[in-house]
């Protein structure tokens, strides 16, 4: 028998959530049976594509959809040993029992810490990759714009467009997040949206237009990009946070996709999964050699997730928000 | 020296535009020089793609930009003889003199009247043909829902589908229309979005989603075609006539194209060049056969284009809008 506690989701939030809608719920695990093994989480993510699910395909008094990274603590099945590092999908659980389906060890690079597979080496980057070069169709040398440039898949969608030779000018909310796109992700140009007039700066930013806009966010942004969109532009949608929790304006220059031949089009990090092999070798090189920069947010305490989910809504997290539940 | 007329465009409309933004002009033509023909208009076009370039590329003061078909009523060109049917992009003007350039002599079928070169067999078509077909990749027996179906472009995208054996479901503004829609042209299911609710009326005229949504009109339309979309979807985007006029309200569902992997993407008809050929044989013989009807709006006189052109965003054509200037 092992102590654990889950995240749950207790009623549905009415626009932003609000540490009400979340309660830790103790639980007792049974003890591994033949062919289990235990598994004590590590590292969660929280990340803003979670919040929609909370509007339906997320249970109420059920743990949280989530992923993250864990320890196996003990095992009764022969492809996990004691001590494996282990990506999982297993949601919100301090710990948890796992038949092991689900579960995909990984071998942590000695020269990167373990917590940059929670993002540039994991979901967030393969989302930024798989968008920013399969979807948006990125050729080197493009004009690309980037809303919540300063986010975990944000950052990295910046970073790879500038490997490519590309002039990359990026969307952020505080001037702390445009200093640090601009003088350590060295981007061409930074908005903060929240204090320069979005439309007339990304116009100024932008004299050759914009190829590809890494749609992170929805509402104003998308309005202003559309006018600048150059013909046979591209338009991966990542994320929409705008709209997550309602409210907001509704777009109006969608027209503007007719004349310029403009794509607009979603995508999941799972419709990547034949990149995989190719981007963690890319991306562990860039990681070693310093092209690809990025930050952190982390949260100490499993107890911490509502809060961190919550301040993504906020614009708390610089980089990737991540909740550190063990050493 | 010949007499003529020109529409002119004599102030930039605000909103829905008005006759006094429109002026019926006299003009003097110099007799054809060597190498020039006169060509007396026959039937202009007028359609609401024309309304976004009264906000800045219709230059005031001269005549609109349009197409129509024509006669050669004198001829100092050797390309062209006297009496030729030529297809042209000359603008609204009753007579015009040209060196040749931009006019196409088109060879009516004796079967069909000349008239279907204007839609079904012209511009419209191989939109209507290009955009479901090629940007719309429809695949047989797809589940397909087409805005503005009564139209000169969905009358025919939503024909084109049925004869691709897809489930059709179309949107119109009027009773007459969908009546037309429902037992001449064989639609599934016809929503009159003035009398229906339009959400809620496609959510049940589409119990196997949309793959394909054919987008003439924006706004509340899009909104409600994007929740009934199917993975890997698309909107081919031809029109959005709901913004045209200014107003109309925000799209709100955007979000939707992420996790459906739903692709939106604009086209134009200049577009689809290189599949005319096939177009006019597949057409020609859908028009002969009946699988293809059609309805016209006809109005006599050259001075009535302002009319026609303010009649499209009330609703006024069933089908093609079409100027006629001289039989």
């Amino acid at each position: 028998m092992t102590a654990s506690r889950e995240i749950h989701l207790v009623r549905r939030p009415q626009g932003m959530p609000r540490p009400e809608d979340f309660a830790v719920v103790d639980t007792v695990l049974a003890d591994p049976a033949e062919g289990e093994v235990l598994v004590q989480n590590v590292l969660m993510s929280v990340d803003p594509y979670m919040r929609p699910r909370f509007n339906g395909d997320q249970a109420l008094g059920e743990a949280l959809i989530g992923s993250g990274i864990g320890r196996v603590i003990a095992s009764r099945n022969a492809k996990f040993a004691q001590g494996d590092i282990v990506r999982h999908g297993a949601g919100m659980k301090e710990r948890f029992v796992s038949d092991g389906r689900g579960l995909a060890i990984i071998r942590p690079d000695p020269d990167l810490p373990l917590s940059v597979h929670m993002h540039a080496l994991g979901g967030t980057g393969l989302t930024a990759n798989g968008g920013l070069l399969e979807t948006g169709k990125l050729g080197d040398g493009e004009q690309v714009f980037v809303s919540t440039a300063g986010g975990a898949v944000g950052s990295v969608v910046a970073q790879i467009a500038r490997i490519k030779g590309c002039h990359v000018v990026g969307s952020t909310g505080s001037d702390d997040k445009a200093a640090w796109l601009r003088d350590v992700a060295g981007l061409d140009a930074v908005i903060n949206y929240k204090t320069q007039p979005l439309a007339e700066a990304l116009k100024a930013a932008t004299p050759k237009g914009i190829d590809v806009y890494f749609e992170n966010v929805g509402g104003a942004h998308l309005d202003a990009a559309l006018t600048r969109m150059n013909p046979n532009g591209r338009i991966p949608v990542c994320g929409m946070i705008s709209t997550y929790n309602g409210g907001g304006e509704g777009v109006r220059n969608l027209f503007l996709l007719i004349y310029g031949r403009v794509t607009m089009q979603g995508f999941v990090a799972s419709d990547f999964g034949h990149l995989n092999a190719r981007f963690v070798a890319d991306m562990t090189g860039w990681l070693k050699s310093g092209q690809i920069r990025y930050q952190e947010t982390v949260l100490d305490g499993f107890e911490r997730a509502p809060e961190g989910l919550i301040g993504l809504f906020e614009g708390r997290n610089a980089g990737k928000m991540i909740i550190r539940v063990a050493e």
